[in-house]
């Protein structure tokens, strides 16, 4: 790959991670398994997303071990579903992320994506991919709106807003730039792909996010969820 | 007032922030005046949720000085409407805020809440009161659900997500605090009231918040509270 690649040549990989188990849900089913809509799961809907943006991509799912025979029963039951790789999740997300990238063929860029944000737009995606073949990485990212404050031991203070980004995902790298910072040891602090590749020493490229990608891991966001598909804030079909 | 007070007997004073042009929102109207819910503004709104938990508080709307025909006009059309004072704000909330004080009575604790805030919960603000008569302050926060990253000129680095807090309001503060920081100049960095306090000395402290308790500055934010209402999640009536 290099600058003169067209966009539409690079072979990319997905990696959807939906390794929780769902405690936060207070659900005995995993929240990705979860109905977002008439029909289909959280995560059919997010795996649905990236199918209709990106073709030809190579889709690979991660899941906790104990529930990937559940997926199998509702993958057969929905035809529907895209195709795609499974594989079991580790202990933590490093470790999800880690056995996805090794259950991925040769590519050029590598998304990793939660499976519990389905209302990621096509739009947003294009945008990410376009970035990172451009700057070899893109991680959506959106101004907050509220003031923010930093706590410690010794109490609390502010924070200059207008420095702060939240982050989201699918958050896009050149395959061998993600490859390679996934061969350092797992750490607490790695709660994203960006901090995995930052710690690696290579500094990643921000690009705007979306409000409404919001990750669903209450029932509260579900519920959000559900209404901003009802009432057509966001798209879940192209 | 010392800490034998019982809670019931402080004088709270409340300055509702609706100092908006809504600009944002790409209305004519400010968003302040939009409807949330069949018949009743968004300020209502805001102004009810107090008036319901804080029956004997002593209330101070601050609005722009243009706008304040308009709502006095609303408040003739819906006798409903409860009791409040009015006064026009500044060119910054700093010095709208600083008028508010100034149309405040004599009162033990002071709460400041943006006007465009209705799904606070009586919850939260009993909460507040009730932390600030104990602590001087009180200052909802929530912890954020995403990663975040603080950028500048020379790029961006992951921040410690454990270590963030979303600042709410109603921010509360014992009245002589809030009074006396008030006399410092305004700066740019003031985005809400615990900066000034803490500017002027004092640190504050913060207490759980409400992950609905949003801002509406945007037509999104709106739908997003209006389905809030509609589906439940909230309560916007006692």
């Amino acid at each position: 790959m290099n600058d003169s690649t067209p966009l539409n040549a690079l072979r990319t990989g997905v990696i959807l991670v939906a390794g929780g188990s769902g405690q936060r849900m207070g659900s005995p089913i995993p929240k990705q398994f979860l109905m977002l809509r008439e029909g289909a799961t959280i995560l059919e809907t997010t795996l649905r997303r990236f199918t209709d943006t990106l073709p030809d991509a190579e889709i690979v799912v991660v899941l906790p071990a104990a529930e990937t025979a559940r997926w199998q029963a509702i993958c057969r039951e929905r035809p529907a579903i895209p195709f795609h790789r499974l594989c079991t999740g580790g202990a933590t997300r490093f470790e999800s992320v880690r056995n996805g990238l090794a259950a991925l063929g040769p590519c050029d860029l590598i998304a990793v994506h939660d499976g519990v944000r389905p209302l990621v737009s096509s739009a947003l995606i294009r945008t990410c991919i376009a970035t990172a073949a451009a700057h070899g990485s893109a991680i959506p990212a959106v101004r907050p709106a509220d003031s923010f404050r930093t706590v410690d031991a010794s109490g609390n203070r502010i924070i200059d807003r207008d420095t702060l980004r939240a982050i989201q995902t699918p958050q896009i790298f050149r395959a061998d730039l993600l490859r390679a910072a996934y061969r350092q040891p797992g750490r607490p602090s790695f709660t994203d792909d960006a901090s995995v590749v930052e710690a690696a020493g290579t500094p990643v490229t921000l690009c705007e996010g979306e409000k409404y990608n919001i990750k669903i891991t209450t029932p509260e966001d579900l519920a959000l969820a559900r209404l901003l598909v009802e009432a057509g804030l966001v798209q879940t079909q192209n």
